[in-house]
C-alpha cells in the first residue's frame, strides 16, 4: 500500500524472509522445501525504492522520542526514528503457564520450529526401527498433537499420512501403520470456528485415517516420555516420544511493552487492545495490527491481519493528502478452511460450507494464490504433485544423527541393544 | 549391485540421506533446496527388501569378531555382525595442521556445512547494509575462497553471481557489485587436473566476472577478520568476514582405524592404501572404497568412488557363485568438468576439451542424470530455470538474525551505530 508513495519505509525483521505460516506444517512433514513459502523480504520489496529492509531485533520503542531501537547482527544498537510506526510482530505459542512443556512439546510458528518438528517426527520412526524393547518402540511410534484448530488438524493429518501411506515400505523391522496418533482438544469439538457439519466430517475423516480424536480433554502434564490428559471418563497417560503443541498462542512481548507505555489494556493472550482505527490510545502515529492485537473479537488468523495491513496503509496515504477523517477498520470475513490429510478439506465461505474435493480445490486455489511470485506458486504445485497427488514420497525429509540426538535421542534410554 | 542378490545388506549412515556432493555449492548459494540433492536412503533402497538402513555412527570395527559397532540416536551401542564389510566413509576438510582455521573458514562437505556457508555469505551482505564504518563495510563485502579445484571455482563463481547479478537491486545503502571476491590457490594454476587451455579459459571467465584470481599463493594465517597469504611478490593481508575453505581433504578417521588394525599404510591425506581388488591386506572380506582410500593414484572425486562401488558389488556377487578369480579394479576415466558462474563451464572427456555453452550443456546433462529419481531431476531443472536461466532470483536464501549472529555477528565489532 505504501509502495511508490511519498514516504520512506523501513521494514525491520529478525529474519530475512516473509513466512507464509499456513503451509508451515508442510515443511514440518517434508512436503515442501522452506524457500517456496519464505521469499526474501528484500526481493518482495525490491522494485519499491522507498522501502528498505533491516535485519535486526526490535528491543525498545521510545514513543516520546519516536524512535525504534533494534539490535543488528554484530550487537550494534540501531536507532530508527519514525513519523509513523506500524507494529506487526505477531504471536508465539503459549503453554498456559506451563513453560516447561515447551521443551517436550514443540510448537510451530517459525521455519526453525518446523525444522525441529521434522527432525523429531522422522527421528522417532528411525528410533523405533532401532529399538529393541517393545515398550520403547511403542513410545517411539506414538504421536500426540495438542489442539484441534486448523494447525493441529493439518499436522495430525500429515503425521497419519506419513505413517500409513508414505513410510510403510521404507522400514524393515517396524510397521509404521501401527503408529498410535492422538489428537487432544480441550473444547467439545475439533475446528471450533467451523459449523457442526464440518466438525463431524473432519472427525470422521481423521478417524478413518487412524487418528484417535479426544475432544473435551485437558492436558495435565507433559514430560519427555509422554503426556497425561483428563476428561469426563478420568485421566489417561500416553507414553509418546513425539508431542506437538498447537493449542495456545500469546502475543509478541512488544504488545505488552506498548501497552504499558500507553496505558492500553491487553487481553488474556497478551494482545494489545487498539482503537477502532488500529492506533494506540493517545498515539495516532502508532498502529498495531495482526496477531498481536485484540480488535472487535477478531481471531488471530491471516485474513484480519492482511486486511488491517491494507487499512493502515490506506490511512497513512490519506493522511499524506491531509485527509484525517478515517472510518474505523471493518473486517470482511471471506471464510476459513483447513485440509485433512492428503486430499480432504473443509471450507466455510459466504455463509456456505464445503467438504471433500470441492473444499480441497478451494484450499489449493487460495493457498497457491497467496504465495508470493509465480516461481513459488509453480514450485509448490510441483511439490504437491510429487508428494501428494502422483507419488507417495516426501522429497524434503533430511535429518542427521546429530539432529535426532538433539531432538529426542538424548531423552531416550541409554541401555544398549544388539541387532543381528 | 547387491539388490535382489541372496545377501542381507545393512547400510549404516550418520544421516538419513544420500548426498549428491557435486551440487552442494548450489545449496550454499540459494539455488537449490536441500531435498533435491539428498533423497532419503530408505527411499533409494525401498524396493530392495534385502537391504535395511540403520541411522547410527560407526564407532568401532572389530575385524577379528567381524562386528561393526554403531551408536544409535539414544546412545545405545548396536552390534552389527558381518560376513563381508564395505567401508565407504568418505573424506572431510583438512586444514594442513591449522585446525584453528576451521572456525573462520568453513568447508563444504555436508548439508550442514552448506547451510552454514549460506548463512555466512548472505549474512555478510546484511551486515554490510547495516555497517556504519567504511572499513567494516568493506570487510563485510570481501569474500575469499581458498582452493581453485572444481569446488572452489564453482563456489567463487556463484558468490560473484550473487554480488553482480542477483543482489544489486535488493540493497539500498550498499552496491553489492563493489564486493571484493578473491580466489587463492597454492598451485600455479586453477583447476589442476584440466589442460592448459581450460585453465586459461576458466581464469579469463572468472576475472571477467570480477574475481581476483591468485595462483601460486599460500595462505599463512586466517582469523575472524581476514586472511594473510604469501606469493612471489610478498605477503598480503585481506580483511574479509567471509572465508571459504575448498583446499584440502582428509580421509574419514575410519581409514586410520582400519590401517592400524591391518597394518595397511595411509597416505598424507590419511587415505588407506588398499589391495588392487579394494580389500584390506590379510582381510579379503573387508573392502574399502571411495574418497577414504588410496588406489592407483586416483583422485578423490565421484567417478572412481562410483566405479569402485560397482566393482566391489560384482566381486561379492561372484564370490556367492564360488568364483574368486577376481581381476583387479580398473578405472575408466570418463572425464571431468566444472561450471564457472551461471552458464559457463569447462569439460574434459575422451581426450577432448570443451568450453562455453557446449561444456555447460554437458555439465547440465551429466549432473541431472546422476540425481536420483525423476522428481528430483525435474525439480532441479525447474530450480535452475528460475535461478539461473530465466530470472535472477535465488529462491532458497533463508536466514535468521540468530543464524547470522552465530556465523559472523558475534565476531563483528560491538561499537554502536545510528541510522537515520
Amino acid at each position: 500500500m505504501l509502495a511508490g508513495s511519498d514516504v520512506d519505509v523501513t521494514l525491520v525483521d529478525r529474519t530475512n524472509h516473509h513466512l507464509f505460516q499456513p503451509l508451515l506444517y508442510q515443511v514440518a512433514t517434508g512436503i515442501l522445501p522452506e524457500g517456496l513459502i519464505a521469499p526474501a523480504l528484500r526481493r518482495v520489496v525490491q522494485k519499491h525504492k522507498n522501502i528498505s529492509v533491516v535485519l535486526g531485533e526490535v528491543v525498545d520503542i521510545d514513543l516520546k522520542a519516536q524512535t525504534v531501537c533494534a539490535l543488528a547482527p554484530d550487537g550494534a544498537r540501531i536507532a530508527l526514528p519514525y513519523d509513523t510506526l506500524v507494529v506487526a510482530a505477531g504471536a508465539t505459542h503459549a503453554y498456559f503457564g506451563h513453560d516447561e512443556w515447551a521443551e517436550f512439546a514443540p510448537g510451530m510458528k517459525t521455519l526453525e520450529d518446523a525444522r525441529h518438528l521434522r527432525n523429531h517426527i522422522l527421528g522417532a520412526f528411525e528410533m523405533a526401527e532401532l529399538a529393541t524393547d517393545q515398550k520403547e518402540r511403542e513410545a517411539d511410534l506414538s504421536f500426540v498433537v495438542v489442539g484441534a484448530g486448523p494447525t493441529g488438524v493439518e499436522v495430525v493429518g500429515q503425521i497419519a499420512e506419513l505413517a500409513h501411506r508414505v513410510l510403510p515400505d521404507d522400514y524393515r523391522k517396524i510397521d509404521t501403520r501401527q503408529a498410535r496418533i492422538v489428537l487432544i482438544e480441550a473444547a467439545p469439538t475439533v475446528l471450533g470456528p467451523f459449523d457442526e457439519r464440518l466438525q463431524r466430517y473432519t472427525t470422521r475423516i481423521l478417524e478413518r485415517m487412524g487418528v484417535e480424536v479426544r475432544c473435551g480433554t485437558l492436558v495435565t502434564a507433559i514430560d519427555e516420555d509422554g503426556i497425561t490428559a483428563r476428561n469426563d471418563r478420568g485421566e489417561e497417560r500416553i507414553e509418546a516420544k513425539t508431542k506437538v503443541w498447537a493449542a495456545g498462542v500469546q502475543a509478541s512481548p512488544l504488545a505488552k511493552m506498548l501497552a504499558s507505555a500507553t496505558g492500553a489494556k491487553t487481553d488474556r493472550a497478551g494482545r494489545i487492545m487498539v482503537e477502532p482505527d488500529c492506533t494506540l490510545p493517545g498515539h495516532p502515529e502508532v498502529f498495531a495490527i495482526g496477531d498481536m492485537v485484540s480488535l472487535n473479537g477478531l481471531p488471530g488468523i491471516a485474513q484480519p491481519a492482511i486486511q488491517e495491513g491494507k487499512y493502515v496503509g490506506k490511512v497513512i496515504r490519506d493522511r499524506l493528502t491531509g485527509d484525517t477523517s478515517v472510518a474505523p477498520f471493518k473486517y470482511c470475513d471471506h471464510g476459513t478452511m483447513a485440509t485433512i490429510g492428503r486430499i480432504h478439506a473443509v471450507a466455510r465461505s459466504g455463509g456456505m460450507s464445503f467438504t471433500g474435493i470441492v473444499a480441497y480445490l478451494m484450499w489449493v486455489f487460495v493457498h497457491v494464490l497467496y504465495l508470493i511470485g509465480w516461481g513459488n506458486r509453480f514450485g509448490t504445485l510441483y511439490s504437491w504433485g510429487r508428494s501428494l497427488w502422483i507419488t507417495r514420497n516426501r522429497a524434503h525429509r533430511i535429518i542427521t544423527l546429530d539432529q535426532v540426538i538433539d531432538e529426542i535421542g538424548s531423552h531416550g534410554s541409554t541401555t544398549g541393544g544388539t541387532m543381528s
